[in-house]
């Protein structure tokens, strides 16, 4: 017979990304946003035929597909080698080439809010005039007027829903991940969704039952989220459902049956949940996957979501009248089963003040094992590693290695304290956590400081910068991807829509300095003794080139060993296949050069 | 409403091609060639599910799909950057990255001929040690073993099918694509399929339905082919069924059932029968295509066939149980539905000496109508220009221009004796063809000499040199993609297993200096007075690269207006999505610099 190699790095990244889908009133168009063929495109596939077809052409990254209810089009938004400057763009219904639709000067954004049930009013919100707060907008299609709706103040002010009549409008505005009030706003009159929007909390997946009543998710004053209602005739709060120890994440309307589609996070994994208005019976919903990305509920009650676990990649499944779970997709890795790859154990330890910290532990086969370890601190960092497929991961345990990646504090998904710990302190307590799990790897005869690679990207890199400053003991090599390297210069250089939640977030250089000082990667340059990669994307709006730039000038001064990889068509992530592979095995070979043997010979 | 530009050039590119496909006996998986990433792969679909996925990486042109009775691994050749080279690669049953299995020397070739029943053994062709006419051989994947089992000779010899029991063999001897004997090979002796080999005759598409009876399609002693059969035991040959006006082009056994489904060709669209033996009985079967390109029939019965109409791309199609036909893939040109593209109209005009030729003219809608037409002389010559989707005709047709395409004489489809009449003369007869079908267009008001443009390639692109060099006068510009410009060195310039071909096709240079002289474009370069445009490939084996280079040089020398595109990466056609839309976009904006109207403004 034939002998047939094991699988090959490149493999692994034969998969693609799905960050988008969107489907038809009448369920017979579902269109997709994928890098199928390589570069960012809107697919499309005319159920029950689920054989895709390339639906909207522009090699650029796309997203918040909406489609005219009466099927003349579609709209998408579009920005420019990954520069995050969306604008909006219209395409025929039966496909073709994206055409400027409301659309600007390149550096600004245009974000699709809203189209209304007759396809007529384009709801949508604008960084013209109004960069720091945007403006929401409304573009008339029958006479071309474009009308002026709200002017974000105070924070990015942002239109979540509106009401069936258009009368009414609920705003967020977000001053952090963890602050993020809503505003009803109807006529003159204004309203907060909270009895008091002074008190930190969030409110968010807003939805309009009826032209008088606003459903959202909500944490205030409690620890974990919540549904709750808002009804705008008596101005008055309501909690309406609680799940113990699951966060609500995301509140859809089964408009027909007069029914919610919860989505709850716990910990490293989603729920869904069915939950009727009327009856108040509530009902766990099987499904396919570990992560819910996006939800769709169709007027017939069949359900579309988009989703991955750890060993399945991205796909869109279809659940028609409640029954079971039918993959539209059919992405996957190149050559390898979802059984020859690794599903991670759920661990937890305690971290230098007694605080549990849980963590995924990828263990590499036995038949692969080359006997080291990757530290993945993720990104963020308010946010997660949870059991989702990444190519990285599996490719990397494929050729050996062991990835440890815990939910420090800061991390999404273990309550609303837990995830503001990293709120100005984002070199403090996270980095004791991150070194708690190592020494709890080191504990566990899991690996030792010989082994252990460090490997990081945005907040991750910023973490593996930082770790790599303080406790370079702890390495044989880093990886810093697009991390930023000095929290004075990161905070001048993020986006204008994001300065305003810097202070809560991050904090004020003037007043934090020392803090800033401490918690700076590019204070620890004279300990950054290891080997080290930095990869950067050149139009990286959320960490500039610059951050990178510098702390590798700096090290490079000191005759450190540090390769520095800048792609020039990328900004804060991969969008282009080639870029991804190039990247990968760029790191791979970078490891592999510096394991322990290979290091030793 | 939002308004929507005219379809644009880039769309009709977006379709991609499926240039091979297999079913798995038992009917689970589909395998297809194709370039839906924008580069030749192998894509899969677990049927009944048709959503297809990446199956082998290679990026380059593949085929001779060939998957194990047992579902253990699949053969397939590649070649490299389109040289033609085709060497043989191994891929798991799950798919992965295709691993050299039969290769050799990057100059040699390897072709699969036939996998036994058990998957242990590969019956191949090989350049190696023979060239020219080349061996066959068979690798035993049991113990390893490679054996030599033909030397080819006096043509290039094929193993065109095998018995059974895998002791009888027939193989194909090519002199000209008119003339090519089949030849049985059992023990020591050898018959010929057909009475006298030596009458001029094809005999192909070879099926042995026991290990001593051969069914085969010949035009022997005839001017249409029909369906033949030889006995082994009596060495006894019989005409079975021909089918009148009609060409039997390709035999597919339906073992279990004991019938044949026969692919006819009537002119420029196919039919399909199904032929039971036993009764005899021959019925029509409905095809959802005008033209069939493989056909495969499952054990099942049911039938798969690649095809395509002048509408509607390359896709596979699935008829169960004799049942209606399904659309497994769906291939289509982005934003544009058949019914917006042009159907041709069948015409035939009478030629210099009486002769009838048929055409396709394919006429602009009104609402896009240039004005211009092109005249399209096809490649072959012994091929055909038929009912098939081209992206570049229905592109050009939505830029405004009419294109007609006659078949002249050496064109298939039009009986044994129409093909041979382009062998030994290339310039002359077909020329005047083409003279004639330009003086019908011209007489039907169609267009005249100062709106038709004239484009072709390969054979097409010699044809648009000589009828250049030779009749200017009719048109307004010239588009020459890889046509050989010098019968002297195009004969000697062929890859070497076509050498044997070309004495009965092209003539002889010696004895046939003169003919030469006359039929090659070079010697009229004084008459190649109009703007022209050369494309040409630079791995080209078929018409190589110094073809275009000799024809260039000396066009400039004299000063003439003519534009040289060469693709580095690129063969005798265009296997890679980008470098096809820039071909096509600079012949556009050739033709557009050049119209009528631009011209005189």
């Amino acid at each position: 017979m034939i002998q047939f190699p094991k699988p090959q790095v490149a493999q692994f990244f034969r998969t693609y990304v799905i960050t988008d889908f969107a489907v038809s009133k009448d369920e017979k168009k579902l269109l997709f946003a994928s890098n199928l063929d390589g570069k960012m495109n809107l697919w499309a596939m005319n159920l029950p035929d689920v054989y895709p077809y390339l639906f909207a052409h522009r090699d650029e990254s796309c997203g918040e597909i909406t489609i005219d209810a009466n099927n003349r089009f579609v709209l998408a938004n579009y920005d420019k080698d990954g520069d995050e400057n969306y604008q909006i763009y219209a395409v025929p219904y039966d496909g073709g080439l994206p055409q400027p639709f409301i659309t600007g000067d390149p550096s600004e954004k245009y974000y699709i809010c809203h189209l209304s049930e007759d396809g007529e009013r384009v709801y949508y919100m604008t960084s013209e005039e109004n960069p720091s707060f945007l403006n929401a907008r409304v573009r008339n299609l029958q006479d071309g007027s474009d009308t002026l709706l709200n002017t974000g103040d105070a924070a990015p002010t942002y239109l979540e829903a509106v009401s069936p009549d258009e009368q009414a409008f609920v705003y967020s505005k977000t001053f952090a991940n963890t602050y993020a009030t809503g505003i009803v706003k109807k006529g003159d009159k204004e309203y907060s969704l909270v009895p008091d929007p002074s008190i930190v909390h969030v409110a968010q997946s807003p939805v309009f039952t009826d032209n008088d009543t606003v459903y959202f998710v909500t944490d205030y004053q409690a620890d974990q989220s919540y549904v709750a209602k808002f009804d705008i005739t008596t101005a008055s709060f309501a909690k309406v459902l609680a799940i113990p120890d699951e966060e609500v994440k995301v509140l859809k309307w089964d408009k027909e049956r007069n029914a919610f589609y919860i989505v709850t996070e716990k910990g490293v994994t989603d729920k869904l949940y069915y939950y009727e208005l009327a009856s108040e019976a509530i009902n766990e919903v099987d499904i396919p996957v570990d992560i819910i990305e996006q939800l769709r509920v169709a007027a017939s009650g069949n359900i579309y979501i988009l989703g991955r676990s750890a060993t399945i990649p991205l796909n869109i499944f279809q659940a028609k009248d409640g029954g079971s779970w039918k993959q539209l997709t059919n992405n996957r890795v190149l050559g390898v089963e979802p059984e020859d790859m690794v599903n991670p154990e759920v661990v937890s330890y305690t971290s230098f003040d007694g605080m549990e910290i849980e963590a995924l532990l990828f263990r590499a086969k036995p038949e692969c094992d080359n006997g080291h370890t990757i530290f993945w601190p993720h990104g963020g960092p308010q946010a997660a590693e949870r059991k989702m497929f990444r190519s990285m991961f599996q490719c990397f345990l494929n050729r050996g290695y062991t990835i440890f990646a815990p939910n420090f504090r800061g991390s999404t998904g273990y309550g609303s304290e837990f995830v503001k710990l990293v709120e100005q302190d984002w070199g403090e307590g996270p980095r004791l956590d991150c070194v708690a799990g190592i020494e709890w790897l080191f504990e566990q005869n899991i690996t030792d400081s010989n082994r252990l690679f460090l490997v990081g990207g945005s907040y991750g890199g910023y973490m593996a910068l930082l770790l790599h400053g303080r406790h370079a003991e702890y390495f044989r090599a880093v990886v810093d991807i697009f991390g930023p390297s000095d929290l004075f210069t990161f905070v001048q250089s993020v986006p204008p829509h994001w300065k305003p939640l810097m202070e809560r977030w991050l904090g004020d250089p003037e007043r934090d300095k020392e803090r800033f000082i401490k918690d700076s990667p590019v204070t620890y340059l004279d300990g950054m003794t290891k080997p080290m990669l930095v990869i950067q994307g050149a139009k990286d709006p959320r960490v500039v080139k610059k951050e990178s730039d510098q702390i590798v000038a700096k090290l490079k001064e000191k005759g450190r060993d540090v390769s520095y990889f800048v792609m020039e068509d990328e900004g804060h992530g991969f969008s282009k296949k080639e870029n991804e592979i190039k990247v990968y095995n760029l790191m791979l070979e970078f490891m592999e050069k510096h394991q322990l043997k290979k290091a030793h010979v």
